[in-house]
């Protein structure tokens, strides 16, 4: 019988990477306040804990990820946290955090005799279900090397990026940079072009056939806002909130970043100007309302 | 035998372009001042021209693809230019102006009776010589359909966005503001990463696995950046003067562009601090230098 | 009897300076295609001219003052301007218009056998009706002096930076760059003032007894926007015009500007939200509508 | 007899406002880890407390002075801070923190019984040693009622902003921000001015007789860049901190700074430039050194 595994915060993207290492072959261990989340694990074969403590009492291994700094460090760290478990030796971090929470996370654990890998992972929800999210990995090369098949499980694509604690969360933020730049400056694009009268469709289908390509016009902008569905899965909190901590960095490290300052400028209108929970496709539509443009039918 | 067609800038973009279309059964007539260029269409095939005007009193249709505005402006209604010439009836023109020279420019040789098509193309020098450019083009839907065939022997995808001048040389300037946008924040993200201890390759293929990934990261980067040839063959002043003309109409169209007005400013800091005739790939230079971060030796 | 002068341009900002040439002793000859504004220079004492040239024909020293490049141009070396005139042999431009606009229109005046001198002002229309501007003179060292005591009656500061045509004009871009930064950080602090709950009044009263005194707080604010008059007597389109006349020299410069590239950015915001011919102060109505924030009643 | 105040925090600014206080007729007991700073007070008739904990069991009232957020709360709720205090009735925070910082020390404060009032000072260390800072308070209005006289003691200029704890430090916020886009905004522009070849003293006394004007140019230039002593009083870490507060402050709000971020990223490149504990009048230098510019000789 496979070793069990621990897993905390199975919502959007942990539920079914939850999905993917039962499948695996993997026993899961799941613990998460929301019941009706924990519930579908269940269903899939997990078996369940009632605290991040109790489940770092049954297990060796807990991978987690969670939405904010905050709540990681209370599930680390905190009363019923991991770090006061028996039998817990490792803790793997999928979450986005950014180094300035995952370096003293990691060195509490140590405290407690347990050994903490960085693992944020990129490719959205949509990668979460199909296994085949990109996992940055950082922390003691051994450790990653013993638990690379378990991530394998989650993300075809595993990268190891250096033995100290916090260059998994680095990396990911330096990538989250690059996808919400490229979000934000193709929405700026498209409402100008708009306003001068050019099609989005044949603009996107453009940008994807010259040098102007990136993430947000091969996915987003065909999916999410040429449909102006709007349903991308990754929220405008959660995009700010990554790159202020990738330019939190930048300042820390002394790196002036022209347009990466401006990418969290523009997070920051897109939050301020929208609804509590909005998408980040939804962006565009603030730089429309701000420059009065109105957006074409289609006349597909 | 083929009605011969003219061609005016033959240099690095515009000589592969003719190769292209001589190959594709055109016979081509060529002026350009520089002679070794000339030369080098001649002995593909090409004929000559002394002058705009002497090209424009021979053949009907004339492609120019030339570097700046003004010298567009020159060859077109100038001293000796082709609104002079006495056959010409089209003038298709392939270079990155902005609608506010473009716009004028057909205006004026619309009073000497002759025809102009917007024909930007994105590419790059790669792109011309294997004949898989994109073109953008707008003016008369006539006559774009008319000069079609021939537009396909220059690039693959060729795509009509309007009928109004102008809206070719916009949509080529959104796609430069894209990627420009994404060169400089890439070099922004891998200077901090460096900084920070990350291998610049393996940000690149973390990039290039993830939602990061953009044109810099795919080509760029790992052809120009990685090697250290910064050899990319697009000029910083180049990209400057694109991205200064995007937002230059998107200040006139009362766009706000938060990341553009950056990347503006990012290739305003990367032609100020480089040499004459720098690659645009060299903006990573400039990064590192303010940073005092040091390119790490390549340990592949 | 006083040597007679031409003064072209005798609207808001010339009107003024126009009557005090004539309460100073000095016989003035306007042109102006406003009747009304001409009329006015009449009743003072002023007698008229039918054009630039005519003007030229009968003074030896012209002052001009108008509100864009393009119409200093014209009026400078156009069709029947100053420069075809037969008697003119010092051309002065109190006007704003940069050191592009400047330079080459002092070179073309000097082929006509003309003098010319930068002395753009400042003070608004309060200092050209006290007669209290600041004048800025770049030219030729000697045609200061000769002309300084008449300078001395439209600005008792009066300020020679350099024989260099075009750095006057510079020193006005730097001036306005000042006061333009000034009003848009100004509206930005107030605005985020009033979210907090601080009253308008008393924050700047705060800052004019502490280190944020700048001349919106002196001046602008207390007259024009704590009154919600905003008759500040500037337009945000010269404010606007001004600044990116400023940044480009900086551009071409090399100087990397990053609080004057926001700067530009505020004023095409401000430009974009706002009516045609609105007063620059009415920037604090864009920042109050983006940021949804009321201003609260008054309640002195 | 006077009643005794306490105060913590006797450095560059708190040592001369304990000056003014003894001068002022108060018995004032200190408290500073630095003694030298210490028996300068006691020399000027201050007595002393081994702790805040200490000073809050012998006074009623205690004044606080400190540099940073960190250092504030750990004087105020650490292990011998002032709430272990038996005797402290209220604390009034003359530092620089933000709303952040103030709001949470406030309530763990009112928890031990304590009233806190904010009151950050602005005028540096000239103003304290003169008397004449500007000191803007927030808290319940009998409370600043009562200790009013004292605090005029300290400045001259006593501001009551509101009773809501974190609106003086926000007043301050806003304050910094102007001084530090004033200082900023004032060095691009000098640079610019001496690259274009004008004298940089004639500059700010342009500036400072037109709408140029802030308290850079008349009191930051003249005394510490012209004569490149950079003796301003006021570290670029300090003015970073500052204006990085306030901009996380309108981030949370949700004001859009076009010009207020462009300050944040100037204060983070001269901080990152420059050596440790530097001037904040130094930004220029950094300024010249990315452009290349030389500062002319003094010819005066």
């Amino acid at each position: 019988m496979a070793t069990e595994i621990g897993f905390i915060g199975v919502g959007n993207m942990g539920g079914p990477m939850v999905a993917n290492l039962l499948a695996g072959g993997y026993a899961v261990r799941v613990y998460d306040p929301n019941k009706a989340a924990v519930d579908d694990c269940v269903a899939k074969g997990a078996s369940t804990a009632s605290s991040p403590k109790d489940l770092a009492d049954q297990v060796e291994t807990v991978l987690v990820c969670l939405p904010t700094p905050q709540i990681v460090q209370a599930v680390a760290l905190g009363e019923n946290g991991l770090s006061k478990g028996s039998k817990v030796k490792t803790y793997i971090d999928l979450s986005t955090t950014g180094p300035q929470t995952s370096v003293p996370v990691a060195e509490g654990l140590k405290e407690a005799g347990i050994v903490a890998l960085d693992a944020p992972v990129s490719g959205g929800v949509i990668g979460a279900v199909s296994g085949s999210l990109a996992v940055m990995v950082s922390g003691p090369h051994n450790d990653f090397g013993h638990h690379r098949p378990m991530l394998e499980k989650i993300g075809k694509n595993v990268f190891y990026v250096g033995d100290k604690i916090g260059m998994g969360q680095m990396m990911k933020l330096l990538n989250n940079l690059l996808s919400g730049t490229a979000l934000a400056v193709t929405a700026e694009a498209v409402t100008l072009g708009v306003k001068a009268g050019l099609d989005p469709k044949l603009m996107i289908d453009i940008f994807n056939a010259s040098s102007g390509r990136n993430t947000a016009t091969e996915t987003k902008f065909p999916n999410s806002v040429l449909t102006r569905k709007f349903d991308g899965g990754f929220g405008s909190a959660l995009m700010f909130k990554d790159v202020r901590l990738c330019l939190e960095e930048a300042e820390a490290q002394g790196i002036t970043m022209f347009v990466g300052n401006a990418t969290r400028q523009a997070w920051s209108f897109a939050l301020n100007q929208g609804e509590a929970g909005e998408d980040s496709t939804q962006i565009i539509e603030h730089y429309e309302n701000l420059a009065g443009v109105e957006w074409p039918e289609d006349k597909s």
